[in-house]
C-alpha cells in the first residue's frame, strides 16, 4: 500500500537550512508541493494552466511526521502516491535521503479542488491521477 | 481546553502568496514557527540563543487544517497553548482574521528538545513555559 | 535628498535566517517589497488590487550595499522616498537597526509599471506618490 | 570577458511564483546563491564546511538587471564567472531560459570573506576558484 508512482531527485539549497544548521520545517512543504506540481507536469497537467481555467488544487490538511533532518549538500528522493477519498485527494508522500534511504520525512497531503472559487466533489483531471495507481 | 496563553498580530505579506492569489500553504508553517519564537522571547528565551548553548527546539510532528486562506492585506492573530505530553511539547496553534474573527486555520505542532543533538526527556526552559497555562 | 517619506517596523523571524545565524540575503528584498507595498497600502493603492486591474509593479533593477547584518530579534526601520526617472520610478530604500540606528543595507530600486503586461511611460497612480516628496 | 565557467541547470518552482504568476525579484537571489555554492562544491568547497571552519562568505553588494520574467514551468541555465577585485571576490552571473536562451537577469555579486566574524583581504579557497578562469 506504500508503493509510490513518482519520484522525484532534489538537493538541499543552503538557504533552504536555518540556524540550526538543518532544513527549516517549512521548506518541506515546498519541497511536497514541487514534488506534486512536477508530477501534474508528469501526467501532462500544469499547476498553472489549471489555475487559468479556474481550476485550483488547494492543501486542505497537512500531516508531517519529521524523522531525520535534511542537512546542506544532502541529496534526497522524494515520493508519491495519490488516492481519492470523498472529494479529497489524499497524497501519501515521503523524503528519503538517497546515499543511504534515509527516512527524513512522512507526510500524508489532503488536496482539495476548486472550480471558480467553489469545492468540488472532485475533478477529471485529478481522477485520472489516481487511475494510475490502480485504486 | 483551547484558551491561548499568547497572541500575535501579524500581516500577510505579498510575496508570501503565490499564483493562487493566496498565501501558499507553506508560508503558514513560518507564521507558527514566528509565533512559538517570539512567544519564547515574551518569555525571557530566545531561540537563537538557545541553540548558542547547545539546545535545539526541533519540529518533530506537524498536523494542519487549512479552513480559510489568508490573502494579500489580510491582518491576522496567531495564538497557542502548549502542553507537555511525555518528551515532546506540543503547541496548540490557530490563525484567525482580525477583522472577522475567521478561522483559517487550526495545528498542532510536536516540538521535542535536542541537547548537543541528542534527544531529551524534556527540558525546564519549556516545562516552564507550560506552567503558565495552568497544566 | 535622502529624505525619506515613508518608515516602516519589523522584526527579524528566525526563519529568514541561514546557517551563518544572519539573515540571508535574498530576505532583504523581501523586506523592501514589503516596505514599498505598505507605502502603497498608505497611500490607498494595494499591489494586490492593481494587479487584478492590469496594472503590474514590476522591478527592473536592483542595487543593494550590505552593510551590517541583522541576526534573530533584531528589530529594524525600513525607511523610502521614491522619485520618477523618465519611465522608472527608483526607490530609494534603507534599513537601519532600531536600538543604535545602525545601517544594515542601502538599495536603490527601480520599478516599471506594466499595463497589461506592456511596459508603460508611467502611471498616474505611482505619479501621485513621488509628488508626497515634492519632487 | 564574458565566459561563463560553471552552469546550472533548474526549474522554476511554483512557489517562488507570486500573484503576478511571476517569479518574485527576491528568489532570483536564491537562484543566484544556489548556483555559486554549487560550484564552490564542484570545486570541493562547501559553503556549510567553510562555516564551521569560521570562514563565512558574505554578499556585500547586488547589481541585478531584470530583463524577462520566469514563469512557472520555465527551464533555465545560471551561469557565472568569478574575478578578484582587492579583497571582494566579484561573480558575473546571468539567467536564461533554456528553451531559447532569453536572457532573464544579468547581476554582479561581490562576495567577501569573513574569517572568525572578520573582514579577510582574500582566502586561498576563493582565490583557487578565479584561477580556474585564468584571471
Amino acid at each position: 500500500m506504500n508503493s509510490y508512482i513518482y519520484e522525484l531527485e532534489m538537493q538541499v539549497r543552503d538557504y533552504e537550512c536555518d540556524i540550526q544548521g538543518i532544513v527549516n520545517n517549512a521548506n518541506y512543504l515546498h519541497y511536497l508541493e514541487h514534488t506534486r506540481h512536477t508530477f501534474l507536469t508528469a501526467n501532462n497537467l500544469s499547476f498553472a494552466q489549471l489555475h487559468s481555467r479556474g481550476i485550483d488544487a488547494v492543501v486542505s490538511r497537512v500531516e508531517i511526521q519529521y524523522k531525520n533532518s535534511l542537512r546542506p549538500d544532502d541529496v534526497f528522493i522524494s515520493k508519491l502516491n495519490v488516492v481519492r477519498q470523498g472529494a479529497k485527494y489524499v497524497f501519501n508522500q515521503v523524503i528519503c535521503k538517497k546515499n543511504d534511504n534515509t527516512l527524513c520525512i512522512s507526510a500524508k497531503i489532503d488536496i482539495v479542488a476548486l472550480v471558480n472559487g467553489k469545492l468540488s466533489k472532485g475533478i477529471a483531471e485529478f481522477d485520472s491521477l489516481t487511475e494510475v495507481t490502480g485504486v
